[in-house]
């Protein structure tokens, strides 16, 4: 591979403000790399909460797709174990105890559970690109119904695919977390899009289009291998109009976010063997003002766990990733996926 | 528990600008808490290039302690897979391409391992605070060594205990990244000190000394749970007297350094079954003004592996943590370790 005979680099993204650093002499070949724990395949008989017939197992439901229908496709409910509480979500957090070493807010918010289909045997990749979409357009059903409390300033949308992804229930499904707070990884690529907007008067979003990190595009995105992925094969996929909030996609986008996503979770799982992962939807926050809405950009970042995490990448918040975007993008751009 | 009756919270640190989510809905009892991947101790009789008399079988030696000695103590090697390339390390690093949207710098740094003990039975919590406290010093020797590339902006320290920590060699070590950047984690804590100090005229670390959050103290350190740690049992051992730069410390304080790390080692082998652990060496950049050397504080951070990393922390840079630092800083203040 051309990444034996290359140098270490670190490369610094503009968009995330993030060093990654590419490290050949740790590189396996970018075709020898399999997941060491593959998602083992549930018995497709199995049943459990998730399952239709099951929803008086679960936590209270928010809604289903189609509404009012026993026979539904997509369900939205409550966590049952919720990292936030949803008490009173409609104050503003309440700043119980705060000093200059410390501050302390009520944890307020919502999390909820995307059920993708009422059957156990079904996995996201297996449904039809419009499928795909209509789960896209339950997040952002959920998100214009958040958008109603004041006391939310964003929305992380998330799936863990597989038990070393974070998964606990094998039943396909993603989660939404609405925050009181904007997460640091938001603020710091939210600074970081400024920076380069100040400095050149374009989204760096918008401008992540080199032919050498491309893998697919559709009518409406693009997938590309990040210049400085963190993690390795990491893919973003990429509303080609400038876009700041995911919940702004419409229907007809959200289908062909759909053909995109089951073909990169399609080649992911042939090129990986069908590796653990995690997909998230890196939004803007809520609240944000006429000039931001110039340099801040949506996408949806795909991770497979392939690598653990160790002291230096908690110590540092660098990752060492032994493939190099080029070469993760020219793997992927030519897996052949079956129709 | 008393955190079963809570509420979740956020709460922000003033070092590290991190929020953390306690989540007491997601919690065990803290004294339920169990390590899923114990570390599997490994045959004592087992030998491997790390051990006494194998040295042929690693990368180049740098030193060793004590010097000249077949017999020796501490060996402090390069990496045979290093994630750095040493070629020509005095020269600073290049930029190799840059503009608004990228950087690229050459991967040029040190990437060094520290081996611990002779012999493949023995883990750092089995050695003597004195001998804990001799590899310490080999941190800080090497350190020194380092200090004169004028390319090198940070050393990272660090340990992977356990598979699931990122070991991939059981023999008990730890490891140096010398990187020409100053990592993303390290400027965050920079600013945040700073922030903090130019509130309050006080270093943000010298403040952290709550009742609640003290687990153990020695003469010249203390070791705490923090205000909002990121996860569940995490330890910080700070230094009493400020102190911005690790490699400061003298033989001394090495050594009840080295007293201190082995109790609360064998507490979080006691408490939670012998778990995969990181630590990292917290310090500052080699390079600081007179004016941030007021504010900015060295410590030890010690993490046990005891839950995974999902889409919701990659995405927003937040952990959900299941154990009030509160309740995990009684639960270890109280583990009775025999002498």
């Amino acid at each position: 591979m051309a990444s034996a005979a290359r140098s270490p680099q670190l490369r610094k993204d503009a968009v995330t403000n993030r060093w990654g650093i590419f490290s050949p002499a740790r590189a396996k070949r970018p075709s020898d790399f399999k997941s060491k724990s593959p998602t083992i395949n549930s018995n497709p008989n199995q049943e459990c909460p998730f399952c239709i017939g099951h929803e008086h197992e679960c936590a209270p439901e928010i809604f289903r797709v189609p509404p009012d229908n026993s026979d539904w496709k997509i369900r939205v409910i409550q966590n049952l174990y919720p990292a936030l509480s949803r008490q009173n979500p409609d104050s503003n957090a309440v700043v119980q105890d705060s000093n200059a070493n410390s501050m302390i807010l009520e944890g307020l918010g919502f999390h909820d559970v995307v059920i993708e289909s009422p059957l156990h045997s079904i996995q996201l990749c297996d449904l039809s690109p419009q499928d795909i979409g209509d789960v896209v357009l339950a997040y952002r059903t959920r998100i214009l119904q958040i958008m109603c409390y004041n006391s939310i300033k964003y929305v992380q949308v998330f799936k863990n695919h597989g038990v070393s992804a974070g998964a606990s229930m094998s039943h396909s499904h993603s989660q939404m977390l609405a925050l009181p707070i904007v997460p640091p990884t938001v603020s710091a690529r939210l600074d970081s899009m400024k920076e380069y907007f100040d400095q050149t008067q374009k989204c760096s979003v918008c401008e992540v289009q080199g032919e050498d990190h491309l893998i697919d595009a559709s009518t409406h995105f693009i997938s590309v291998v990040p210049f400085a992925a963190s993690f390795p094969f990491e893919i973003w996929i990429i509303p080609r109009d400038h876009s700041p909030h995911f919940h702004e996609i419409n229907d007809e986008k959200a289908a062909d976010l759909g053909g995109l996503l089951k073909l990169m979770l399609k080649k992911l799982a042939l090129q990986l063997d069908n590796p653990p992962f995690n997909f998230m939807i890196q939004t803007s926050p809520l609240d944000i003002t006429a000039s931001e809405l110039s340099f801040s950009h949506w996408f949806l970042q795909i991770v497979p766990q392939l690598t653990g995490v160790g002291g230096f990448e908690i110590g540092t918040g660098c990752y060492i990733n032994p493939v190099f975007p080029e070469d993760a993008a020219k793997v992927l751009r030519e897996v052949s996926v079956s129709k």
